[in-house]
């Protein structure tokens, strides 16, 4: 089995970027902390190494996070594959436990090693090999990856209608193809509105302090050709104010059940900008980014980083010694503020409480 | 004359920092672009030299341009010391002219020019000689720097008041002691606040694209035995929702007769954030900040610098070839998201077009 289909489906919709691949056996992933720069790919047999992997941000993005997870738990379960029912079911739970906590706010991480786990589970009693389950299991990470790039193109569709005929659209991160199994969430809806023929410009935050916008958001539109300007997160404001950008679009790390939405530290103030400004703001996100057991986007875990990822840019001190940081890289924007949820099984309007409780009914 | 007294008064207001230093009849500039790694001193004695060190930011924000634009213009009468009355003068206003157009931005540099032009004009009336006319500047220009720094220690007296007892206090950019003659504007208030034996925790924004909050701010406060956090651009918001931001403190470098405030980019949208989470937003600059032929903020001209302030970082280039760029580096801030101005002359209230008026009166 490998990940032609995905590339199919991926070219079919005009976008040429995949941040993994699986190839006989074994998960690559292209390294995006060294992007711009450098395409580099790292090659993965063990699942711990793709635990590692999440949490060093060789791959981010929650619907990416997920998918590798996935594969990351097929690795797993083909190192078990010599061993079987409660044997296996203890390697794999271990790993699983492991690999969940590589990250902690998007929740599609969580998502996939559960789903998979259940599959596991299922599998190893009807009493077939670990080999077998294996393979059972590299099917279902399969299918988790293209219903991420088929739900993103859905997506794309859906989300187009929101964006009006001629615009300037921010976003925020990167929520495209990188982020995903291919295409983008909030890039998606920013490439469907181009393939439906809206005059779209695109405004890229640069997004301090890891730089999605300026490393990764910017280099895959340019590399599937579209053009991209790119703002420092200081100047959203203010071009909102000129009149330069008409809507935003964002993804999201973990949406709650009332519509809270958990995104990339910055997310909230776009918001609040967008709100004053009476500019749409949208979020983009598979429904594998609801956490229908979430009730409110105030207890979603905040990952907090190293503080070095602000002092410290390129290699080089920018800070003076001695200086404090705080550097949470996640915000949630309330539901209050968000126009619409795009999902892959439709648009989600205000009030979210009950289009989340319909959409999971 | 040097500046002797400028140091003795920082040292008993308790900071350290002054940013130009003038000694025998020239000029110095601490060379902000290379704080905090280097602390490298560059010597002027050539007016055009001077215009050059402010439009590529050797020195940077509105007071300290202001005061190094009068100290150029004395060079520039020292330059023209052996000439007298109509040639003296023609020399003068070229030299002006080429002065004020160093930045466009900060009415501080206009003023200051003016200033030393209406002195100039008066002296060389008396028919002294050139050499006479420079010295008779050179106090003028000593006299702007000494009302800048006292001005700025009246401002902390009277901005402290209006700091809560106990407050995370998040400034943006350096409106330090490194954008003034000594002591700041935005920092004096906090200096101040702190002075008057609040408990204050001080936040700072990085302040991309120049980092001047990571570079500068915090580089002058640790010099003072001072702690600061930074924060990226991006967690203003979060963290005034987290309740860990009380009052936000910034300087100016241009104030419309109506209280709009130009402010380096990035300022507008914390302005909203503090509006939304009812937190005091609070302006500080000296009365030669406010331009009262400037009825609003509407036609303030915004600074574009070049793009590779965006995509390069340390001279490392981080976005992907072919991106494009809008680097505008200020902002307006409209009056009606101003709770204070604090300047020398009082604390200005809203409705700031009588208050302002009343000022200049």
């Amino acid at each position: 089995m490998n990940d032609r289909i995905i590339q199919d489906i991926a070219a079919e919709a005009g976008s040429s970027v995949i941040p993994m691949r699986w190839e006989k056996g074994c998960f690559y992933l292209l390294d995006q902390r060294l992007l711009p720069a450098e395409e580099k790919w790292i090659k993965y047999t063990r699942a711990r190494d793709v635990a590692g992997a999440i949490t060093d941000m060789v791959v981010r993005g929650a619907p990416a996070i997920g998918i590798t997870a996935a594969f990351g738990m097929v690795l797993a379960a083909r190192e078990a594959s010599g061993l079987e029912g409660r044997e296996f079911l203890e390697h794999w739970d271990r790993e699983a436990a492991y690999m969940v906590k590589a990250r902690p706010t998007a929740v599609n991480l969580k998502w996939a090693v559960q789903r998979l786990s259940r599959v596991a589970a299922v599998a190893v009693q009807t009493g077939v090999t670990g080999r077998e389950v294996a393979e059972v299991l590299e099917a279902e990470a399969m299918a988790i990856w293209e219903d991420d790039i088929r739900g993103n193109i859905e997506m794309g569709r859906l989300g187009a209608g929101l964006i009006p005929e001629s615009a300037g659209v921010l976003t925020h991160c990167n929520a495209g193809a990188l982020a995903t199994g291919g295409y983008g969430t909030a890039l998606g809806v920013i490439r469907g509105a181009v393939t439906a023929g809206k005059n779209i410009k695109i405004y890229a935050e640069e997004t301090r302090p890891w730089f999605q916008g300026s490393r990764l958001t910017a280099w895959e539109l340019i590399r599937d050709k579209m053009e991209v300007t790119i703002l420092v997160d200081n100047a959203a404001g203010l071009m909102m104010k000129l009149g330069k950008i008409n809507a935003v679009v964002v993804g999201s790390d973990r949406i709650a059940a009332n519509g809270d939405v958990a995104n990339k530290i910055g997310t909230y103030q776009v918001a609040v900008l967008a709100r004053r400004h009476n500019i749409p703001f949208i979020v983009a996100a598979p429904v594998s980014t609801i956490d229908p057991d979430m009730p409110s986007g105030d207890a979603i875990e905040i990952e907090k980083r190293a503080g070095d990822e602000i002092v410290s840019v390129c290699g080089t001190r920018i800070a003076a010694k001695g200086v404090k940081t705080e550097n949470l890289v996640f915000d949630v924007t309330p539901a209050e503020l968000v126009t619409a949820i795009v999902t892959e099984k439709g648009v989600l309007e205000p009030p979210y409480g009950p289009s989340v409780r319909k959409l999971f009914s």
